[in-house]
C-alpha cells in the first residue's frame, strides 16, 4: 500500500487553491490517494517571521499579479476574493470535524469552500457560510454548529497546525510525498517526477 | 528587434545561480538575449521585509534541502559554499564597472564567480577573490581595484539596486519579459511557455 501525500493548504492562500485544484488528479494517476491537512498560516508565520503575501511591499504586488496569471496558465477558473485575506478558523475546524466523520465528505466540504471563495468570490470567513456550504454538502449543520464552539475542535485544530509546524510545513500549499516535501504549486511537476522516479 | 530579457540575481542566491546557469540558452532559443543585473538583496529584503532564507526559521531548512535537490532535477552542479550568505558587494560592482566598458565579459565574469561560488565552493566576497577571478578573464585589473574604492561605482550599484526595486524586482532571480514578471528559478517553463506564445 503507497502512502498517501500530505496536502497542507490554508483556504485563505490562493496557491493553495491552484494546489487543491490539482492534488488529487496528479495523485491518482500515480495510483495515491491525498490526506487533505487545512492549517492556518498565521501560526507558521509566526514561528517562520513571514507576514501574508499580499501585504508586503513588493512581493505582495508580485503576488496579485501572479494569482491569476499562474491560475490562467493552469486553466484553473479564479477571481482575488474581496475581503482578502480572510480569517479560516471556521473552514478549518468544520474540515476536521466533518473529516472525523467521513474524510471524503470533509475533502467535498473543502473543495466547495474554496470554489465559493475562489470562482464565486464569496467570503468564506464567518461560520454561517461554512455551515451553509456544510448544509449543501449534506452534513449535519445543527452537531456541526455546536462542535465549532467547543474546546474539543480547537484542540483538534491547534493539533493539526503544531503537528505540520513540526514536519517542518512552511506555507501553502505544502506536499509531502514518502517523506520528502514539495512547497508550492509551482513545484507540482517535479513532485509528480518524483512519484515517477522515485526521486533524484 | 526583440527585447532583451532583464535577469536580476544576487550572487549569493543559489536559486539566481540555477537561472543564471539557464537563461541565455533558454533566451536564445527564442531569438532573445539577456540583460544580466546583479543586484543586492540586503537592500531589497529592507523595502520587502524579507530577510536570507537560510537563516528563517522553517524556510530556511526546507532551503537547504532544495537547493541541491532542484540543482539536481535541473542537472546543474551545485554545492550550498561554506561560509553562505556572503556579502556580494564586490561582486556585483566589478560586475557593472566591467558591464560598461565590455558587456559580454561582464557576464563571462559573472559565471566565473557563480561557478566557483556554487561548483568549487570557495568564497567570492572579498575584493581579492574578484580579482583574481577577473584576471583569469582577461581584465584589466590594476583599473578594477582602484575603481572598486570609487564613489562613482558604488553609486552605479546603487542606481541598479534602486532601479530592480522600482520595477518590482522582489527576489532572486528575477526575470522581466516584455515588462512581464517572473520570479524564480522554477518559473522558468512558464517564461519559456511566455516566449513562445506572446503571453495568457
Amino acid at each position: 500500500m503507497k502512502q498517501a501525500i500530505e496536502f497542507y493548504f490554508d483556504f485563505s492562500s490562493p496557491y493553495g487553491y491552484l494546489g487543491a485544484c490539482l492534488i488529487d488528479d496528479l495523485a491518482a494517476r500515480h495510483g495515491r490517494t491525498v490526506d487533505w491537512h487545512p492549517i492556518l498560516l498565521g501560526p507558521v508565520f509566526q514561528q517562520s517571521g513571514n507576514a501574508p503575501l499580499v501585504g508586503q511591499p513588493l512581493k505582495g504586488a508580485y503576488a496579485v499579479r501572479d494569482f491569476p496569471r499562474m491560475a490562467r496558465y493552469l486553466n484553473i477558473p479564479f477571481t482575488l476574493p474581496d475581503p482578502f485575506p480572510i480569517a479560516t478558523v471556521a473552514a478549518a475546524r468544520a474540515f476536521y470535524w466533518v473529516k472525523d466523520r467521513d474524510p471524503e465528505q470533509a475533502v467535498q466540504l473543502a473543495k466547495k469552500l474554496l470554489n465559493r471563495f475562489y470562482v464565486e468570490g464569496r467570503d468564506i470567513g464567518a461560520a454561517e457560510a461554512v455551515l451553509e456550504v456544510a448544509q449543501q454538502c449534506g452534513i449535519d449543520t445543527v452537531a456541526l454548529q455546536a462542535a465549532l464552539g467547543d474546546p474539543a475542535i480547537k484542540a483538534r485544530l491547534k493539533e493539526e497546525v503544531d503537528g505540520a509546524i513540526a514536519k517542518g510545513v512552511c506555507g501553502s500549499p505544502f506536499f509531502i510525498v514518502d517523506g520528502e516535501p514539495f512547497w508550492g504549486s509551482d513545484r507540482l511537476q517535479q513532485l509528480e517526477d518524483w512519484l515517477k522516479t522515485g526521486g533524484w
